[in-house]
């Protein structure tokens, strides 16, 4: 039986799942049985947790590890009654920090994914809007308003990554891809050059490129070629230096990993 | 002077830059000076964020809250020399699962947000770019590969929740804005039957639909009209009772927390 696993938050879960699972890898995140309970905010929803982990506890015959995110003291305790062992970063740290601020804390839910301020979740949704508008080189003449633009070749990670930063940080962010003309002269289009503080380059290795393209348009030869994706890889970069534009090989790195670097790279507000 | 605030991370610090707001967001959430960190992974790293950390602490007189994740076990030990309060839940649990479970943890770094599996990553990008092609009513007629997808009226939030449930958890996820026709009728277009099983609803309040519709095109006085904002909501709560659609009004809801109730509604995994 493998052992069970339960992630339980009084809000999306997102939070506690991440630290959770980050946490089981160490361990080597295999055989574990992985339930998820969300918006458990109430003594009834709690309940109904306790009664899922202590039938696994009774199946499994092995204490469940139970990650829980749980604003409210009574729910917390409430819930530390199950037969699992209750691992809470709330309970972790809410009295180390209460003692460090001199101050009480409140047990407002305490996750970060909700609407507390309505005008900055808007200009985050405007982002994501702005974002698909300037997907794929359109329209370039209307890049004032971004805040980052990312260029490259074709499939090098640039739309899930823009998406990535809409998305989680309310990051402005068009994406540009170079074209046979830019790759052979190595100029940027005057487009670019008026924003060229905010422009990131982005690459993968060339055997990696032939890999999504052949995946992507199996059909067109040459679009994957090894040599045309070598050339494009080393124009792109030779562009950047030339240009000088930060850039990143983002071959073995998610878009969440791609992201982090160029927030940090270029100082962006998180 | 504010108290000053460092998440640091071996990755990505998207985790800890999470928890670590929601704790702080017990203790009201305004007066602290934020700094993030990220790729901590060596030595030479930690030492420059001891140095920014020890400055601080010196600046304002009182010691600064560190937020961190870090796998390495040196690492931290190393981090724990600095002058602030450290906060790290690696610390705190994997003692805790080490004895539970029976085994030593590896010092992997221990985020998720790295390509751990190179097939499952690309099946989360795929989904991304499945959803971009399907977005707003796009290719009814494909619908059989998608996992779900978002029906309502124009501007409830179909195309940004979209996006982060591929993004995030990879699904595929289609949407389709209810057209007159349907809304009048009350009956799903052949496409939408087709899938029923797959179809979640989503509305929000008419004064919101209203209030979003007249930011987006200030001069169509008829797209967001109080009277066509309300008739919107009743007909497609209507049509989604009549057939059977689960549904939720996601008015004060984020892209996070509506994800989380369709995850959760559906059934979905996440």
């Amino acid at each position: 039986m493998p052992r069970s696993v339960f992630f339980v938050s009084d809000s999306t879960g997102i939070t506690i799942e991440n630290l959770g699972r980050a946490l089981l890898a160490q361990f080597g995140d295999t055989g574990f049985h992985h339930q998820t309970y969300v918006f458990i905010d109430s003594p009834a929803k709690v309940d109904t947790v306790i009664a899922a982990i202590d039938y696994a506890a009774e199946r499994d015959g092995e204490r469940p590890l139970v990650f829980s995110t749980q604003a409210d003291p009574a729910l917390r305790r409430r819930l530390a009654g199950c037969r699992g062992l209750l691992l809470d970063p709330f309970d972790a740290f809410t009295g180390l920090l209460a003692e460090e601020l001199g101050k009480e804390p409140q047990s407002r839910r305490g996750h970060l994914h909700g609407i507390f301020d309505r005008n900055r979740y808007d200009s985050r949704m405007a982002a994501v809007e702005f974002t698909l508008r300037h997907d794929d080189g359109a329209l370039p003449g209307r890049y004032s308003e971004a805040e980052l633009i990312l260029v490259g070749p074709s499939r090098t990670g640039k739309t899930p990554t823009s998406l990535y930063l809409a998305i989680q940080y309310g990051i402005r962010v068009a994406n540009y891809p170079l074209l046979d003309e830019e790759l052979e002269s190595l100029r940027l289009p005057p487009a670019l050059l008026a924003c060229r503080d905010r422009l990131y380059g982005l690459v993968v290795d060339p055997e990696r490129l032939q890999e999504i393209r052949s995946a992507r348009r199996p059909g067109d030869r040459d679009y994957a070629s090894p040599a045309r994706c070598r050339h494009e890889v080393e124009a792109a970069i030779a562009l950047f230096r030339r240009n000088a534009i930060p850039w990143l090989n983002a071959t073995s790195m998610s878009v969440e990993e791609i992201a982090a670097h160029i927030i940090s790279d270029l100082g962006l507000h998180r």
